[in-house]
């Protein structure tokens, strides 16, 4: 075998599917539902070694290794999961799922619709956080797991697991919350809608029916991706990374790409054209702006929190203006507020929101820290 | 007369045409041009209070007053053009220009070529920033203005005011460079970037050629303002405007617009698709990305402010982060290090970069003061 030292390896998705119709927030429901997931180390005895993973926009179930040897890459989280890294596979059982909506697996936008045999495409209802958190729910108990030892999420899965430590509070010990935030702002909800009307706009849309009708919205989702890259780096880290370097070296007064920015950008476009399904992008940036579990409290975050049981860890980074460390301020405050317990981590780091994907040595340090606290059990 | 009192009233555009081939940057050349412009007050004996105005991406020559007294909006800059405001037109002849390239008059992509009878389209030459100012000094010479007292721009308008310095270093006394940067970082390549793929990706662009063929990228010129649009903001300005409010005070589950910065950016893209023209929207941000003086000096901005002979005057604005304050400093220490008076302010406000539009007291006061001195002929 010839994978890093420091990886779980070669894993293999799995999948549990549940026969019993799934009631979403937005009041429609789906008569059936499968979830893929990956595990990584061994589930203790007493079952006290659980680790939930939540994924972020684009991410999935694959967190950490490899599918086979040829492999050019590992999971997107390889940085933080495995042995002697932070989530540490020698210590935890864990479990790494692809919500519903999402288009790797597990029910979503891509699948079939038992009710008319075709891809639900647009069909497929909108889905919120607080549908996730209650599909993870459905998944521990198939799993046997009734307390987990940790979830954690950055981003979009930071959002996920300050839901479930809302809904379940009994149900996990530490809740950690990396580059996330308690709403998004205008600004971000802006740049979503930008990124949608981009892929409504496509006409190879088709009003979401694109598969049926054999064609993929690709500029729509390319010019989605490309805006949302640059908003994950920071200036400084795109600064550092690209500069004004000419790609020909020379400009060539015209429209073709010049810099190296932009032949980046198109790249990232071109590639996420082919991984990803225009109307699971919709339904995660919608899952995004909705969120807001403060709303249905009068606005009142420390009033969400009350409920809240588990210790939390929030981490920030100081380069990423999208879910800047304001927004996890606001999260360690509300928890302060509320009579949690709290440890909070501000990582001075340059590259941007993409900073919790990274091997930043102060993050890695302060990350392991906390996860080594968590493998104690409680007296 | 219903207009206010601190304005200059009704104005009327006039127009230079220039018979001469003009040849830019990129080697090509038109075989001959029309400059609009407007001027408010009146020009002294000795054509010494003569100040010129530059306009950034989507401004034009009519930087104030009103074309009638139905009009419901001033022109672009009426904060701080008019009787008794920092350009005051009781004091100055302000000239302000419309840029070639650009879709109001001056010669552009919506002119006809008269080589072929037709709109140029984007047989458009690509305009650079230096290509501008080479038409400012014409128009000056039309005039009769051999110097400026000063030459002001915001923005792409401080690019103008800087390239003005270097290459005609004697035709200006003052240098007013606001909110501006030496040259643009990859991020706002970036953005940029993403702004001219919605355009050249949607179908009704044709190659440019949508004029001709009677259609209108409508939908890639809405995208690109609704990103423009989202960075002129600070997210703080976007949490103030508009917060997470709802315009139904509900959520749909859908992807019509549901929030408040949904509806003012679809609002604020479907108005500029009425007055703006594609070619020109790619053009100009092309002129962005392009503009580098310290290019030609081996990348050092010191050797190329070296040769101005202007007083510069710079501002920023603190929640700007498109064209951050740290853009200014650079601009600021080249200055210094060329041994250049030069004087700066970097004002708190929270507007982000369209700041420089807006009536912020300290940023009137700090303006009207270094134009006061604008004002006192040199001994």
């Amino acid at each position: 075998m010839s994978f890093p030292q420091q990886s779980v390896g070669l894993v293999e998705p799995q999948s549990a599917h549940f026969d019993q119709p799934l009631t979403l927030e937005c009041g429609k429901s789906i008569p059936e539902w499968t979830m893929v997931y990956e595990t990584y180390g061994t589930l203790n005895a007493d079952k006290s070694n659980a680790v939930l993973i939540c994924h972020a926009l684009s991410g999935d179930h694959h967190a950490a290794g490899y599918y086979a040897e040829t492999d050019k890459k590992p999971g997107w989280w390889e940085t933080c999961i495995g042995p002697g890294k932070p989530i540490d596979s020698q210590q935890f059982y864990i479990v790494s799922v692809n919500n519903i909506g999402h288009c790797k697996g597990s029910t979503g936008p891509t699948s079939i619709n038992p009710k008319t045999g075709k891809h639900y495409g647009p069909d497929f209802p909108i889905v919120t956080v607080k549908d996730w958190v209650k599909t993870h729910k459905k998944l521990s108990e198939a799993l046997g797991i009734q307390q987990w030892a940790a979830i954690i999420g950055g981003s979009l899965g930071g959002m996920q697991v300050m839901q479930w430590a809302i809904d379940y509070p009994n149900d996990l010990r530490h809740a950690v919350i990396i580059a996330s935030a308690a709403k998004l702002s205008a600004q971000n909800i802006g740049f979503n809608e930008v990124a949608r009307q981009a892929i409504l706009s496509d006409p190879d849309f088709r009003d979401g029916w694109y598969k049926e009708q054999g064609v993929v919205p690709k500029k729509g989702l390319m010019l989605a991706r490309m805006l949302g890259h640059i908003t994950y780096l920071s200036d400084n880290a795109m600064r550092q990374k690209f500069g004004r370097e000419l790609r020909e070296g020379k400009i060539n007064y015209g429209f073709n790409v010049e810099f190296q920015v932009e032949s980046y950008l198109h790249y990232q476009g071109t590639q996420f054209v082919d991984r990803f399904d225009a109307n699971a992008y919709l339904l995660m940036t919608k899952a995004l702006d909705y969120f807001d579990p403060a709303k249905t409290y009068y606005n009142d975050l420390v009033a969400a929190f009350q409920h809240i049981q588990a210790q939390s860890f929030v981490v920030s980074f100081t380069g990423d203006w999208r879910f800047a460390p304001e927004r996890s301020h606001e999260i360690v405050k509300a928890l302060v507020d509320a009579k949690k317990e709290v440890s909070y981590a501000e990582i001075e780091a340059h590259q941007g929101h993409d900073a919790f994907l990274l091997p930043i040595p102060d993050y890695i340090a302060v990350f392991q820290a906390y996860m080594a606290r968590v493998a104690v059990l409680p007296a």
